[in-house]
């Protein structure tokens, strides 16, 4: 499937650790649509992952940069620019990590270290990315920068911990930019919060295959994938959707607008069954015993 | 437990059926707080609860009257004002039906004409009271008024059917109204957003105990209680509430802001966790036959 | 600019009524990317608009129908089938009418034949068509279906009047349908929250003109215009969003997003520093008469 | 005005600085209802401002504390839980600064240290009381904490620069930890979102008289004063809210709810009015040059 939808198009891409990660899929389909990208990712990652060869595979460069120094920053958009010849039209921020996460810290005994650390990778980052590309004039007027996020942002689920925050404030900080973006250089900012995906990234949250179960059940259209959210993602670049900014925008089959589905309140019932049997039998054993049976 | 935070304030209560009704507990504990009341209902509703047994309890009236009559309201208002003496503080709309749920019509096949009824008991009754009480003059100054509503509204559960959509309404018409008898009387508009409650009206509704075990597993605090609920609407009658207006407030355990508690994601993989083994069994068979064994 | 972005898609357009109506637009860019439509109106709105000539220009038919009229849905839909032999894949609902807003009914006086009218045209006809279109699986799998909307169903807006509910109403049945047509069929349902736009529709609502120029000073990107907002709703109707569903998707310059802009800020305060000016000078006079000047 | 509404509780209240600080009509407030209370601020703010003469005033004592240093945290509710000779009830977090703000530097040239000070300050100290107190065990069973908060969290308004994004990140750390101090202890979290309101804290931001102005118009029943506040937060601490938590509730006069009043509207437009005047006049002019006149 191609139609050119980014013809002519130049974009930045961080995150691509492997094919299971968003940030890959948007680099392949992007060039699928007609558009020129450059990758970057942090020296490590790219030494676990396949940045270099992904780069390799769609003709381009692989930067190494860490996203939470502005010196980083600063020399991976330079290099962009030099790679483009100029300008270019869209970034995609995917990145995220909590190192309280990492390090089995829960939510009630966070090492601030740590939580410093998770805003200014997860969230932080963002901002960082789009003050020096706006004091370089990197992008081009009506360009288009997405971040991806989560609905932890708006709903606490059990295990994800102080990524909750980073991404509210992940979500915040796309509005904020994209007031000053948009009124200066029309350029949109907007975030994608995707249904919960098996990338390498969300691999260290508790629980995580249970909650996908779920999710797929509530969802009426069952949990987007992350070449879903690529195609979508596409269309945030491209010139059909230029009036759409500071938007958080739910890309998860449905699920954010669910209270409860009939698919996941019959698994849920089964146990909750059994419970209140057993809960039964027990009361009825005892009341044998008391009536002396 | 008495403040005597409704001292000298006189309401008008619509809904209140049976002891389990959230409004008949507001209407108890209102008197508790040291205000009067008058009670209103549909003369059929009335007569199969005790709306009239609970008006000489609290020593007060009963006006029979359809919430879709505007002809009815306006009696209602009258008899209200004389029985006061003059004008009133508050107003609590608890009144929700859809012949569509009774009759068992799914969403899909929705009875229009039973749709119009739905919304107009349960929603556009909400603006017809309002607009005669303002046609009449009946409220004082800061006075306050709640209509109950419920999380289909914003999310939907399957099951609860066009009630959602008369929630929804309602929410927008409190919003709506809110602005107009604001600005000139200062009297506040909002609707609360409660926990799933054992109430005779909520029976209709499918599933609604397995559901009511899940918000409860998903609340931090549990659900609600309906004396839970009356609690804080004194709140909002009260004086110390003055500038909230307009607003939909989550009575709620905090249910509305959870994605996934570890409690009720405990039940439900119980049974994920079966049916996954007995796929696996079942696939094992399969291969054993496969393999001739 | 095409991109075949809609090409062997099949759709029926609600609303087209002249080019300046979102539907018209909507209309001619789904032909340029490849789409096949079908167009409907009221029968009078037919004769004072230019749907038919529509029509002709883009080489199809147009099937009068009043879309309150479930019996007209019905000749509607299987005549949208008999055309395209088939199945079809998207449905564009734009329409919108409020007796109440033309005949001058203030929202705190309002008519409750009118209202239902209101509700009935700009809202239930939505599930209406939904309903009959279920019922007659007239829609492929994955396929798309898209309604307009407005900021006044979450915000309140002086003189947009009862149009508020039924917007709110119109974006709850989006939910609730969209729950079911996801489910069984893969079909997503989407509001798309449109900037002011000045429509024919909109040419009844009280300082509609004052509000857009606010509008537009508020918002980032500036408002969206009816082309802006068709080439919005081809993505919505391609393949490149097939999870998106259930959401009401603000498409607005960033207007939902602002709490106050600089430049929207900037004409207020001259307003107002006049108004102080005047309120001191008067004050000063009376200063002075007091103290005998 | 007296309930004894929180007769019995005891509670730590940080942000006092004077007597137009939310914090210092809170606790004024909450002695009159019957609390005893410990008041506490950082050393400087102490200095600059009258905590101390305030907790002589009220008869308790005042605990210098930097809301960012675990330690102080840790000393500052043990000297709480000693005063009070045990576990308390309620907490109130009234605390917001931002260095860029007071720099100078706009939102697109942020000085990122800065940036984690007024996040350090502004909503990750929330976190750190929390923690703080859940490891002390310091607080009573359905206890109650409550954060001042900001519509800015939600949408931007210029000029309120990083505050915005802190607003967010303290909003979504009352949900995190209220889901878990509420399955544990059912003690409830939420923050209040309150209209801009003219204290100290408030006068580094640009524009905010105009500011205020504007939501003054906006809001139906007018800004909520720093006592209006007062009294809303009591209602949050009492026996009558306990099942409301990880809510955002807002108390602004409405206008989270409005998109325009008439009050607004009507200044905006003296003044679009005159531009477009002006800038017909400048056009005519041109027109009688051009056409040699």
């Amino acid at each position: 499937m191609s139609y050119n939808l980014l013809k002519g198009k130049k974009g930045l891409i961080f995150g691509a650790l492997n094919d299971k990660s968003i940030a890959w899929q948007v680099a392949e389909r992007a060039v699928e649509e007609g558009a020129e990208v450059v990758l970057t990712n942090t020296a490590m990652a790219a030494r676990m992952g396949g940045t270099a060869e992904l780069a390799e595979k769609l003709n381009t460069i692989f930067v190494p940069a860490d996203a939470t120094s502005v010196e980083d920053l600063e020399r991976l958009i330079d290099k962009t620019m030099e790679h483009f010849g100029g300008k270019f039209d869209f970034i995609l921020h995917s990145i995220g990590m909590s190192p309280n996460v990492r390090k089995g810290r829960t939510y009630d005994d966070l090492d601030y270290g740590f939580l410093m650390k998770t805003l200014d990778i997860s969230a932080i980052s963002f901002h960082k990315v789009m003050q020096v590309a706006r004091k370089k004039d990197a992008l081009n007027e009506w360009g288009s920068i997405v971040a991806l996020s989560y609905i932890a942002a708006q709903r606490t689920l059990y295990g994800y911990n102080d990524m909750a925050d980073a991404k509210a404030l992940l979500e915040s900080i796309a509005r904020s930019f994209g007031y000053i973006y948009g009124r200066e250089k029309k350029i949109r900012v907007n975030t994608v919060s995707q249904s919960p995906t098996p990338t390498t990234a969300g691999s260290g949250v508790m629980g995580l295959d249970h909650l996908m179960d779920f999710a797929q059940r509530m969802s009426p259209l069952g949990n987007a994938t992350a070449l879903d959210c690529a195609n979508y993602v596409l269309t945030l670049f491209s010139d059909l959707t230029r009036k759409v900014t500071m938007q958080n925008l739910f890309h998860d089959g449905g699920f954010s607008s669910m209270g409860m589905s009939r698919r996941a309140m019959k698994l849920y019932s089964q146990s909750l069954e059994k419970e209140l049997k057993e809960y039964e039998e027990k009361n009825m054993e005892f009341l044998d015993v008391k009536h002396g049976k």
